[in-house]
């Protein structure tokens, strides 16, 4: 479930940066981070620490507890999705 | 401003978890995580990253966005409280 969230908080940090219309390199600027960093983070494949949800949230200009709230809302929809294919292969 | 939101959260999860009348080592076996850990956590020594987050909230029965909100909500008071002593200071 963890990893589900994981991939789920890069792509709710993909779309409010692609929404701002800034690059990876805008938004590591705007969040004092490393744009590889961010890139990987987008792609699931680094665990954002607290700081750093802190961090995105003050550059996109929302609550951490939104940004975690796109998160949980890909989640459930991931797992609801994950549930559906799993009874297709049933 | 993430120091505080660092502290804010360990606040938040002592809180949530005294609520439910749990130790450091009862909360830590509910969200698989290390007893010396989560007590690092409460006192803001360790920042929780994304998983970490979303072991706690699962043990605690809330989404990840509830427990960030508690969060925000503590560092708003305190960042308040820090106005409010650099106004006395003046």
């Amino acid at each position: 479930m963890s990893e589900v969230l994981v991939r789920s908080f890069g792509t709710a940090v993909r779309r409010l940066r692609e929404a701002r219309g800034w690059s990876q390199e805008q938004l590591a600027e705007h969040a004092d981070l490393n744009r590889s960093y961010v890139g990987e983070i987008e792609r699931g494949r680094a665990i954002a620490s607290l700081v750093t949800i802190d961090k995105l949230s003050q550059a996109f200009g929302v609550r951490s507890a939104t940004l975690l709230g796109h998160c949980d809302a890909l989640s459930d929809a991931n797992a609801l999705k994950g549930t559906r294919l799993a009874a297709i292969a049933c």
